[in-house]
């Protein structure tokens, strides 16, 4: 059985609540979807943020649509130094005392107190995925890639859910650093 | 027996020709020593050029001394796509074929048709180091390293001489992908 799945490479990006919606881009305002994603629902929208550190800013950072509960920004470890924040490693949603920066957009800003992380890597796969490769949501896998620059992502977090497609979430330092791109095939070790 | 190496991480930088530095600093000109680095008679100098590519350009490249018989740029695969050049991951030395780009120094420019490179992970270590570890010159081994982000390198060159201190050396892609600083003890497997 092939225990191949492909990479989903994730730049830096945010996702907003309504509450911060409105303060970046004006009250009343909605998402405009510009480019569906793979995992279903999800889309890239048209909207860009200016996040801002101590240390400095990143323009044009993409919003991620729809609304969530809670607004957290995703960053490589990269761009956490041109920001000058320490944000940690974690899994999204849980982004309890992580790192604070400031969202600067046309209407507005937005002072996070805490919502910028860097994601750990995941895979998402649906119920009939998780059969195939005998694998349960929470379980923690091995990654292997090919190459010159080949390596194993050890601690390779599984998610299971019936609205996920199977994708390899990494981010640019981790694609960068396996010389990996979107849609490439990684193998599962368990 | 320990397996233990320290961790060194290269961030951008170039090694010059004497004819180059000539070319970019003026002739009879030398580069000044500004602070030694962890293989013995290497030092980065003052010295610090703008590396120019087809997109982009990166200011401040710092030049490492001595001399060298060949100019040679060493870049990230993030530093790669701001200049806009795809150089090759190579060993040190081996720059056939490798990425184009232009040098800038305050007294003139350097056509480089090739000499950028990706730098391919590498420990170097003493020959008793070797004996210690079980391993020789060119032989290729794993290191894995520790932590949430816990990576397994796989293709890591052994580089042995009698010159060389103990260090695993990598990029600031590979760095930041496994959250690893200067001086990280990893393990080296064989």
């Amino acid at each position: 059985m092939s225990n191949k799945v492909p990479v989903g490479v994730s730049n830096r990006h945010l996702h907003l609540s309504t509450k911060d919606i409105e303060t970046l881009f004006g009250k009343g305002y909605e998402l405009k979807p510009l480019k569906d994603l793979s995992q279903p629902g999800q889309y890239a929208a048209e909207e860009v943020v200016t996040v801002e550190g101590s240390k400095g800013q990143i323009e044009k950072v993409r919003v991620l649509g729809p609304a969530r509960q809670q607004t957290q920004v995703e960053v490589s470890k990269t761009d956490s130094f041109k920001l000058g924040i320490k944000p940690p490693v974690r899994d999204s949603g849980d982004i309890a005392d992580s790192s604070s920066v400031v969202l600067k957009g046309p209407k507005g800003q937005v002072q996070l107190n805490e919502g910028a992380i860097i994601a750990q890597r995941h895979i998402h796969m649906h119920t009939s995925d998780a059969q195939k490769l005998g694998l349960k949501d929470k379980e923690l896998v091995s990654v292997k890639t090919e190459g010159k620059r080949s390596v194993t992502f050890n601690n390779v977090l599984i998610r299971v859910k019936d609205s996920f497609a199977l994708e390899f979430h990494i981010d640019t330092d981790e694609a960068n650093c396996a010389e990996l791109k979107n849609g490439e095939q990684v193998e599962v070790h368990k």
